[in-house]
């Protein structure tokens, strides 16, 4: 495994490099979600390329960039460990130089849910990826489903702006109590750890409910907000049942849907989502 | 010479093309600027790629993009007389399909002269720039120096957002009297042409002045204005003496610098510049 610490380091490993090159961008601070990520790029791809970089400009002022968990010997060594051919860990210094100006944005769908609680994260979010992409020159780039948004705006991004890659989303990475992986779970407390099991407890509720042929999206949104607000420790942002390609809220669900959320417990702010599909008969 | 008019057909191409790729990126109704571009292009690349498309995004709504001029068989001929491998000429709902949303911005230096005077224009620049940069994916890009601004912006997009590719600027051919030459240039009537040639005569003074040890930025602004200013179908939109990097205003002529100028002839805006080379002892 290669460290690449500055850019023309990558793009000059990236050089010598042979076959197709898979990536998985991530913030650091791992965890089985990313790992799974990586081992698809290892199952795809004849090389696989990590980067490491806490974006600053995807954090709004009042974020947590500052405290944002970072533990890169750990990382390294678990990459390690997956046979990554190439880490990428730039400095801030390194991405965003003196003068730095030139931003990357998709309008509408970054507008809304995520978009509408964390102004400007992702014109961070696509300045960033777009510049890594320039960087790696991937052939295909993972996502994790977890960050639903994340992975449709990328996707926009990359048609909109015929860049040369295949964005790949898998599918979230849960613990046994349902809870998806993230690297903000390690803010939680035991107790709000337990209270944030109640995300999951309400996305299923919404499968179950349009399973069994409810259709009413507003009707799944107030049955998953009853749920989530009998948890005490919960401070909903947004309950969303959504087109899967717009994002743009359903009254009723007629196409492929998205039911997200966004729940606050004490400081930490947590997201999930999971896929409606049409109902048949 | 291949036409391609689609942008799989484009990038299919590419895929079988071997060695360097020059790329010269055109609204098309063909000059001499852009045949010494094509020309440079063929002699330091293995393949040269043109591309014709007068591109709506950056044209102001009370612009001249419909009466842009357009004769594409008469610029595949100038192209095929030149070598050219590939025209990409694509439509505009090939490169802008429904619902499009994605931007490349560049901020600051597009704020300031063509930007304050074509509010958006530049917006429209990077973003088609940056489309085309991906669908030909060229190790050189071409661009006249007359549309000094522009260039500058381009580069700075290259370098904030890690393109793979390399910048060429190359200088302004004119007329015998001097005049730049430009598509728009078929817009002026005979007294136009003829009084547009104060342009060139004004930045020729700067260059004069500076030459002769002049380095006070307003005094020569006053010399070019007075001197354009005698020429009564020449309306002045701005005079500029700037950093040739930043393009911000200079006081003083103390690092390199650019003399641009932006003159209305009846309908027809016209820019042009020079370099002012620092002076020694």
């Amino acid at each position: 495994m290669k460290l690449a610490s500055t850019i023309s380091e990558m793009k000059s490993l990236l050089g010598k490099s042979l076959g197709s090159v898979g990536f998985v961008p991530t913030m650091g601070y791992l965890h089985g979600g990313h790992l799974t990520l990586v081992r698809q790029a290892r199952a795809e791809n004849e090389v696989v390329i990590v980067s490491i970089f806490v974006n600053p400009t995807q954090f709004g002022p009042k974020e947590d960039f500052k405290a944002y968990p970072r533990d890169p010997e750990r990382d390294l060594a678990m990459l390690e460990g997956e046979e990554t051919d190439v880490v990428f860990m730039p400095s801030s210094e390194e991405m965003y130089p003196q003068n730095y100006n030139s931003w990357v944005t998709v309008d509408k769908i970054t507008d809304i849910l995520e978009g509408n609680y964390r102004p400007g994260h992702f014109k961070g979010v696509t300045t960033v990826v777009a510049k890594l992409f320039n960087i790696v020159e991937p052939n295909k780039a993972y996502f994790g489903q977890k960050d639903y948004q994340q992975a449709t705006v990328i996707k926009k991004m990359v048609s909109d702006l015929n860049m040369n890659l295949e964005v790949v989303v898998a599918p979230t990475v849960r613990g046994k109590d349902g809870l998806a992986m993230s690297s903000r779970n390690v803010y939680l407390n035991t107790q709000e750890r337990q209270a944030a099991t109640v995300l999951f407890k309400a996305l299923t509720l919404a499968q179950q409910l349009h399973g069994n042929g409810q259709n009413n999206a507003g009707h799944i949104r107030q049955e998953m907000t009853s749920l989530i607000s009998k948890e005490p420790l919960a401070k909903i942002e947004y309950v969303s049942i959504a087109d899967a390609e717009t994002l743009e809220d359903l009254a009723t669900i007629d196409r492929p849907a998205v039911a997200s959320l966004a729940v606050r417990f004490g400081k930490t702010r947590l997201i999930d989502n999971v896929i409606l599909e049409p109902t048949h008969g």
